[in-house]
C-alpha cells in the first residue's frame, strides 16, 4: 500500500551523503581541482558512483557527460542546500562531560555554524567561560534564544531531565534539537529533532564483526580485487 | 552500469533502522506486549511499514498475515543478528573530556557491550579511575587487547593524532573501530571504521531548517493531518 518508490521527499539517508560530498569537495577545492567524475567522487566516499548520481539528480542536474562534476560550483551549491551559508546559531544545554566536549569541537565552527551560547541549571559551572563561551543559568534560556535569535539546541542533560529540558527549548521558541541524552523524546511536528544515539554505531560494528568471514580469508590479499565497484 | 538495485549485501542503513526497531521492541516486551504490525512498528519508529517490512525482509520472513510479527523472538532475532548477544569487548584510546562522557555513557552496556579498558598518553590521567574503568598507559594497549580479547577501540583523540592511534589499534588486532575524531582516517580492508560526525547531524538540522515553509504556515494545527504516512 505505502511502496510508493517514486518519494515525493529527499530522504535523511541521501541529506547525510550531501554533507559526505561536501567535505569532499571542499579537500579537492582546496587541493585545486577543478572537475571530478561520480566514479571519482565515489572512490573517495566509499559510495558507489549510481548512488552519487541518484543523491545528486534530486537537486537538479549539476554534471556533464565526459566532463564530470565542476568542483567549485557543485560545492557552493552543496552548501546553499545543506543550509550551510545562512549562519545557524546553536546553543548548547547541559554542560557535563560531553557538553564540554562539543564546546571544544572544532567541526561545527568548521562547517559555518556558532555555537553561541551554553546553558545549565547547576552553579558550580554558571559563570564559568568554556572556550570563550559564558556558561548561562538555564533559566535565562527564553531570553537569550530571542536575543541571539538561535534555532539550534544541543542537548546534553542527562536521561532524566532530557524531556523537561526539551519542553523548555521548544518553548523558549528553538525549531531543531540535537540530543544526546539515550531517550526517545517528544516534540511538536514544527520542530526537528535528530537523536544521536552512541550505542546503535557501534551495534553497526557489531553486526560488521559477527557477520564478517573468519579473519584469515578477508586477509587474503586477492579478496580485494572482488571489491572493484566501492 | 553499476545500477543494481538488487544489492547483495545488507545496506548500512537498514543495519541501523534494525537498532532502531530493538529498541522499540525492547520497550514493548517490556511493556507486555506480544504481537506487532509493522503498522504499529512505523508509528513507534517514524519508518514507513513498507520500509520495515523490506528491512526486515533480508532476514527472512518474520510476520504473519493478519496476527504480524510476534515480539519477543523477532527483538530475540534483531539481538542475534546485530551481534549484541556476542558480548564485544571494547577499548577507549583519548580520555579527554568526550573520552570521560563515553566512559559514563550507559547505553553500551544496556545494549550489551562492555567498555573494558581505556588508554591515554598523558601521566596527568594514567591510574586515574573512572566509573570504575583504570586508566592505562596507551603503551600497555596490545597487551590488553591480547589478554582482555577486545575487538572494537573507540578513537575519542585529538585530530592530529588520531591516524597514529589508529594504526597502533589495528596493529594490536583490534578489528572496528568508532572513531570521533573529525579526520578522514585509513585502515587496512579487513578492519571496518565508522565515524561519528558530529557536524553531519547539525547540517542534517540545517537542511531541514532551511527547507521548511515559513514558521506560520507549519504551526497550522490542519497540517499535521497530511502527515497521516508518519
Amino acid at each position: 500500500m505505502q511502496q510508493n518508490h517514486k518519494e515525493r521527499t529527499v530522504p535523511p539517508t541521501t541529506i547525510r551523503r550531501l554533507s559526505t560530498y561536501y567535505r569532499v569537495l571542499t579537500a579537492l577545492v582546496e587541493d585545486g581541482s577543478t572537475n571530478q567524475s561520480s566514479e571519482s567522487i565515489s572512490r573517495l566516499t566509499g559510495f558507489t558512483a549510481a548512488q552519487v548520481r541518484r543523491d545528486l539528480a534530486y537537486f537538479g542536474s549539476f554534471g556533464k557527460r565526459g566532463v564530470g562534476y565542476a568542483v567549485n560550483p557543485l560545492k557552493n551549491r552543496l552548501a546553499s542546500i545543506l543550509g550551510i551559508t545562512l549562519g545557524w546559531k546553536i546553543g548548547l544545554i547541559g554542560v557535563g562531560n560531553l557538553g564540554r566536549a562539543l564546546l571544544a569541537y572544532r567541526g561545527f565552527t568548521e562547517q559555518g555554524f556558532e555555537l553561541v551560547a551554553a546553558f545549565d541549571k547547576s552553579h558550580a559551572v554558571i559563570g564559568e567561560s568554556i572556550n570563550g563561551i559564558n556558561v548561562q543559568n538555564i533559566e535565562n534560556l527564553a531570553a537569550t534564544v530571542a536575543a541571539e535569535r538561535i534555532d539550534i539546541a544541543i542537548i546534553t542533560v542527562p536521561e532524566l531531565t532530557a524531556q523537561a529540558v526539551v519542553d523548555q527549548a521548544v518553548a523558549a521558541g528553538i525549531r531543531a534539537i540535537l540530543n544526546f541524552a539515550p531517550k526517545q523524546l517528544r516534540v511538536p511536528t514544527h520542530v526537528e529533532l535528530s537523536n544521536v544515539d552512541l550505542a546503535m554505531e557501534v551495534e553497526y560494528l557489531s553486526y560488521t564483526l559477527s557477520n564478517q568471514p573468519p579473519v584469515v580469508a578477508t586477509r587474503i590479499r586477492g579478496r580485494e580485487h572482488s571489491d572493484r565497484n566501492v
